[in-house]
């Protein structure tokens, strides 16, 4: 198993990146570290010791945070682009990236491609909660989603959940509100209709608290929701942090009650810190495509390349293919009577699955 | 000034809303208890105190948290009938309620009615951040949004954070995500557009974390999203509360040092009660109307009369009609070269804004 790394892609490129793959490598993991190769060099030339396994492929070129996403179809030698065709020829099994999040999915869609019977791969990130975690996606890679991606992602949501979080018959909810009349429109309605035929264990319409309720193990949504719920989410976590931080600091009660309870708080911030995570998988592309937070530090590119690792280990590329193409061939009749891919749809690209 | 509670709805009607009802009474605001007159009346009786100011409207039917909201059609005689009913002949100035959303929505647009150049009113909630506080809408009184509806959000948040917030220019963003090409598609691109020509201190896009990040003063959103954003961010700060103690709790110096730290932890917690806020106002109604949680209890009851009273205190609802005319004039040259509410447009009401 090999993994490519995008060392030119994030804020601290690359720097963190070419630290956080050689910890990786210490572990085992071969490794493909794609950028100038001059810099590379030097960086891997002040480290300590540079372990055994890795590998370095040149790229001219750097998708900067600033560019345009589309910048990485003219930027032909740049890291992104290089990782993507690694992946593409099967050189890799799997591509991480901290860098512009855009330019990665364009690089994932145009060169890499989907899986047969996915339009649109998805985001898909894990929230914990009290009965185990919930996978929801999709956290941004789309802005729509209609009701034959929502079932897409609720596939590949389920096999997610099935081979990485060891959830035996995933319950699939759909993103809805509850507050309006007829919960959330005609779109809606389809995408309910549309996954109640997926043959999947479908528990109907989920709110926005669920995904810590635990009620669900996938949830769908289209990539603007998923997005504006991920970010809000990891900035209230943030926000409550500093909060507690400010309250037990400003008194020298709560500075020595916090001392005498470290080890509690220690637990806690481990079991709260996104960055264990690491990185996201880009799911329904051919091969393994992970982004990490652009803020990535060597830590966060440590466990987004032991992510990646886990998810060649668990074969999750074949076992999304198979289970999308078992379901695939049932789309047809489902979807067909419902009118909800013509071409002469109301609902062209630009509008939204609710 | 008088205000008029729905005594009947919510998980702990009426027993809860009345004590709360009284609780507010006693700080010398003047109410309207609307629900079945005999029950009022024993609860009533069954206090230590009755405070002066209060009044008892009787209602002979309840809309149930399970009703359809267009039941309300149905149930004339419903107490969130007869509240709203009380607003539209300014016998009140304002609603409160905790009973079925979608109902008060529905009692409110047909039976009250919107201020001229609202076409629908818009749930506002307030998330404290560091910089002070930034007021979302909307939360969830409609699942989808046209340009000319975040135009109206903008204008009514606008308002709603000069008066309320006291922000003295307030900064308006709106919700986009940023990962993704030409962020946000076509509809989103509208939007910008209009609220670029509004005349306000129009910020542009703005991401789920900018919640917290205090980098504007308003956000406006569809109805879907900020619902998934609200419900989210409630669960999440519970999920993590929850945590927190359990790692506290598990340890025995966890214990001692949260019990030394309490002042710290009973001041962290105040900050983050969101009963405290007690209610969202549904700006753009002709009136003061709020919706409590449906798990309100006395004090969220206390909270939310008092945010009423706010609201009419500072005039909010004739300072929203006078901002939403100025702005409206220019509507109509704003948005005819868009062809934004053309009967022809593809965005039909099942659209999404984005």
């Amino acid at each position: 198993m090999r993994i490519a790394i995008d060392a030119m892609g994030g804020d601290h490129a690359p720097g963190e990146l070419v630290r956080g793959a050689c910890m990786a490598a210490a572990e085992g993991i071969d490794l493909v570290l794609v950028g100038e190769s001059g810099r590379l060099g030097e960086e891997l030339a002040a480290l300590p010791k540079r372990p055994p396994g890795i590998e370095v492929v040149h790229a001219s070129q750097v998708v900067t945070m600033e560019d345009h996403p589309l910048a990485v179809r003219q930027k032909r030698d740049s890291s992104i682009r290089i990782c993507a065709r690694l992946l593409k020829e099967e050189r890799v099994q799997a591509v991480v990236t901290a860098g512009n999040t855009g330019a990665a999915m364009v690089a994932a869609k145009t060169v890499v491609g989907t899986i047969e019977g996915v339009d649109r791969p998805a985001l898909a990130a894990v929230f914990p909660n009290h009965r185990g975690k919930t996978v929801v996606l999709d956290i941004g890679a789309n802005v729509s989603a209609r009701p034959s991606h929502l079932r897409q992602f609720a596939v590949m949501g389920h096999v997610y959940a099935q081979l990485v979080n060891q959830t035996d018959r995933p319950r699939v909810g759909l993103m809805s509100v509850g507050v309006e009349e007829g919960k959330g429109g005609e779109m809606l309605r389809r995408a309910f209709r549309v996954l109640e035929g997926t043959g999947l264990n479908f528990v109907g319409n989920v709110e926005g608290g669920d995904v810590y309720s635990g009620e669900a193990d996938v949830i769908v949504c289209d990539g603007f929701v998923g997005n504006v719920l991920l970010k809000s989410n990891e900035a209230l976590a943030g926000y409550l942090a500093a909060l507690l931080r400010r309250e037990l600091g400003s008194r020298w009660l709560g500075r020595l009650g916090a001392l005498i309870a470290r080890p509690a708080f220690a637990a806690y911030k481990r079991r709260t810190d996104w960055s264990e995570y690491g990185a996201v998988p880009l799911l329904g592309v051919r091969g393994g495509f992970f982004i990490a937070h652009g803020r990535s530090r060597a830590h966060a590119i440590q466990s987004a390349v032991r992510r990646a690792a886990e998810f060649c280990d668990a074969d999750l590329h074949r076992r999304l293919r198979e289970k999308v193409a078992e379901l695939h061939s049932r789309e047809e009749e489902l979807l067909a009577p419902l009118g909800e891919d013509g071409a002469d749809s109301p609902w062209d690209g630009a509008s939204r699955p609710v």
